[in-house]
C-alpha cells in the first residue's frame, strides 16, 4: 500500500504501536505536540540535528529502508558523542513521497527507533511530511552531560596530544567499493563501516569525565577539515603526522585494488565518525588506559597542537607535506 | 553569488557573525558539534520538530526568504506553546539547492533567528545541506516547563469547557486569498494571519500555571482534526457548537468574495495556530480572566467534553450537523 492510500493518522498509529511510549528520561513520547524530557540537577542538555538526503548522503540501491533510518540516527548520535553526552531522545522528521510504500516508510522509522535504543535513547517524536522530491530524514538528538563538562571544539592547547579513536578512511573506502561494485571480505568490511557507522558514545561519555581532555570533534567531514575546525575554534595550529595515520588492512587492500592512495581517504574522506581529541600530554597516558579498559578502544596519537593556526601535515623528518584532500563541503559536488 | 561558488565554512562563518553566540539558557550556541542548554532544577525539557517544505507548506512567490525562515520557526514554537513551555533554543536544518543565492539563503537563517528571538529563544545551531529538490526547513525547538505541569493532549475530562484562543479560519482564508490574487484590507488581514502565524507562547505558559487546565493542543491541522486528536488521546468525546465558531470579519468578508462558507475554513482549514484547551468548568472563569488580564486574549468557549468518543458538531438545538471538512492530511493532496 502506498502512503497516499493511507492517512497520516493511520501511519502514525502504526508507528506508535511499534515504538511504545515514554520510558527512561523520556516522560512523554510520540503522540503529543512535543516530547518531554527529564533533566536531573547538575546536568545540561545537549542538542543537535543532522540530515540525511537521498542522492546526497545515501542511495536507495545501497541501503534497505531500515538501514536508512538506522544510519541517520547513528550519524546524529555521533554529534552527541563528540560532546560527551549520553543520548536520551531522538526526533525524526521524515519527508517522503506519497507514492512511497507504507511498509517501507515504517521500516525507516523502525530503523531509527532501533538505532536510538542501541545507544540508550528513545525515538520520542517527529514529523512525517508527504512531498515529492528526495527522501529526507532529519534527526534531532538530545542528550545529557554533567554541567560544565561537555567536550567542546574550542579548548585545544599548544602541546596537547591529538588522538583519534580508530582507523580512518574506511567509510570513504566503503563508498568507493560500493561505487565500483567490489566484493570480497575487505570490501565487505569497509562497506559496513560506511553503511553502519559507530557513534563513539561510550568513549565520549568517558572523555567528558576525564581531566586533561581539552577538545573533541567527531570526524564527519574528513580529518583535515575537522582538525581545521578544532584549530580555528581553539585559536591554535594542529600538526598531523602523515606516517601515523591509522589505516585498516581492509582499507589498504581496497585502495590497492582501486589504485588509490588510502591516505587520501583517511585525510579527506569523512564519515568515519571517530572522535578526534586534544588531550594534555600529562594526562594522555591515563586517558589512553581508561579508554582501553572501559571502552576497549585504542586512542591513537596522530599529531600535536601547536602555536599558530591551521592544519599542517608533516613527514617523519618534520617537513610539511602537501595536503592531498580538502574534505567534504556541503555546497560542492562530491 | 550562488552557494556553489562559496563554501559551507564561509557560509556558516557569515551566519555566525550575524547571530552571535551563547546567551540566556543557551550555554553553547552555533559552531560546535551540538548546542548546550541549561536546564534549571524543577524544569523539564520540551522538544519538538516541525518541517516546512517548498510546494507543500509554502510557495516562494508568496514569501520573501526571510519570511520563509520566520514562518518555519513560528510554526515550531506553536508546538511548545501547546505544551506550556517557554522557548529556549531553536536548531535549523536547511536543505537548499547549491544554485540558491547566498544572500537569500542567509536571509532564511536571519528570519529564523529573528523569530526565535521574538519569543525569547536563540537560534543555537543546525545544519545546511546543499541538495537539489524543494527548499526544506526543519526546525527543532526546545523549551522549558515546570516539571509535571506540561499541557498534554490527553487530560480532557467529560464536562470540561472546550475553549479556543482566537478566531479560526483566517489562515485558510489568507491562503485562498493568495491563490485568488485578492487585494484590499480584509484580504491583507487574513493573508497576514497565514504568512505570520502567532504561536500563543505567553498564553501556553500561563495555562500551564493554572489549575483546571486539563488538555491543550495547537490548531495546526484544523479544528475538527485537532479536536479529534484531543478526544482520541483523552478517551472522551468532544462536542463543538457550530454557532460558536469564532470567525473574524475579515475572514467572513473574504469568504463572501470567494463564495465560500467561512465555517469550512474554521473547521478544516488549519494553520491558525490558536490553542484549543479543555478547562474544568469550575475554573473556566478564573482562567478566562487571567488570559485576558495577562495575555490580552479572550478564551472563547466553543464546545464541551462529553463521554464517548469522536468529535460532534451540533446546531443550536443540539442536533448533529454533518462535518463539512476533514482537515489537513500530510499524505493527501491539499
Amino acid at each position: 500500500m502506498r502512503l497516499r492510500d493511507t492517512s497520516e493518522g493511520e501511519f502514525l498509529r502504526a508507528v506508535r504501536q511499534t515504538l511504545g511510549g515514554a520510558g527512561g528520561r523520556v516522560c512523554l513520547g510520540i503522540g503529543d505536540d512535543a516530547a518531554v524530557l527529564d533533566c536531573p540537577p547538575g546536568r545540561s542538555l545537549v542538542l543537535t540535528c543532522d540530515a540525511a538526503v537521498e542522492g546526497r548522503h545515501f542511495r536507495r540501491e545501497w541501503f534497505s529502508h531500515r538501514e536508512i533510518g538506522e544510519r541517520a540516527v547513528r550519524c546524529a548520535l555521533s554529534d552527541l558523542a563528540a560532546m560527551g553526552a549520553e543520548p536520551v531522545a531522538v526526533l525524526l522528521t521524515l519527508i517522503v513521497s506519497p507514492e512511497e510504500d507504507e511498509v517501507a516508510a515504517r521500516a525507516v522509522v523502525e530503523g531509527a527507533a532501533a538505532a536510538s535504543a542501541e545507544f540508550g535513547a528513545r525515538l520520542a517524536g517527529g514529523e512525517t511530511v508527504g512531498a515529492q522530491g528526495p527522501l529526507v530524514l532529519d534527526v534531532a538528538a538530545a542528550g545529557l552531560v554533567r554541567t560544565g563538562r561537555e567536550l567542546r571544539r574550542s579548548g585545544a592547547q599548544p602541546g596537547d596530544v591529538i588522538a583519534v579513536s580508530g582507523t580512518l578512511g574506511d567509510a570513504a573506502a566503503g563508498l568507493a567499493a560500493l561505487r565500483a561494485g567490489l566484493g570480497g571480505p575487505e570490501a565487505t568490511a569497509v562497506i559496513r563501516r560506511y553503511k553502519v557507522p559507530q557513534p563513539q558514545v561510550a568513549l565520549g561519555v568517558l572523555l567528558a569525565q576525564c581531566d586533561g581532555v581539552h577538545a573533541a570533534i567527531d570526524i564527519s567531514d574528513g580529518l583535515l577539515m575537522d582538525a581545521g575546525h578544532m584549530a580555528e575554534q581553539s585559536g591554535v595550529g594542529i600538526e598531523l603526522f602523515a606516517d601515523a595515520l591509522p589505516l585498516s588492512p581492509a582499507c589498504e587492500a581496497v585502495a590497492r585494488e582501486l589504485g588509490v592512495q588510502p591516505s587520501a581517504w583517511a585525510l579527506g574522506g569523512g564519515e568515519d565518525f571517530e572522535l578526534l581529541v586534544a588531550i594534555s600530554p600529562l594526562e594522555f597516558g591515563r586517558v589512553h588506559h581508561r579508554a582501553k579498559q572501559d571502552c576497549a578502544l585504542e586512542l591513537l596519537g596522530i599529531g600535536q597542537v601547536t602555536e599558530g593556526h591551521g592544519v599542517r601535515l608533516t613527514g617523519p623528518d618534520g617537513t610539511d607535506l602537501a595536503s592531498p584532500a580538502a574534505g567534504w563541503d556541503q555546497f560542492r559536488s562530491s
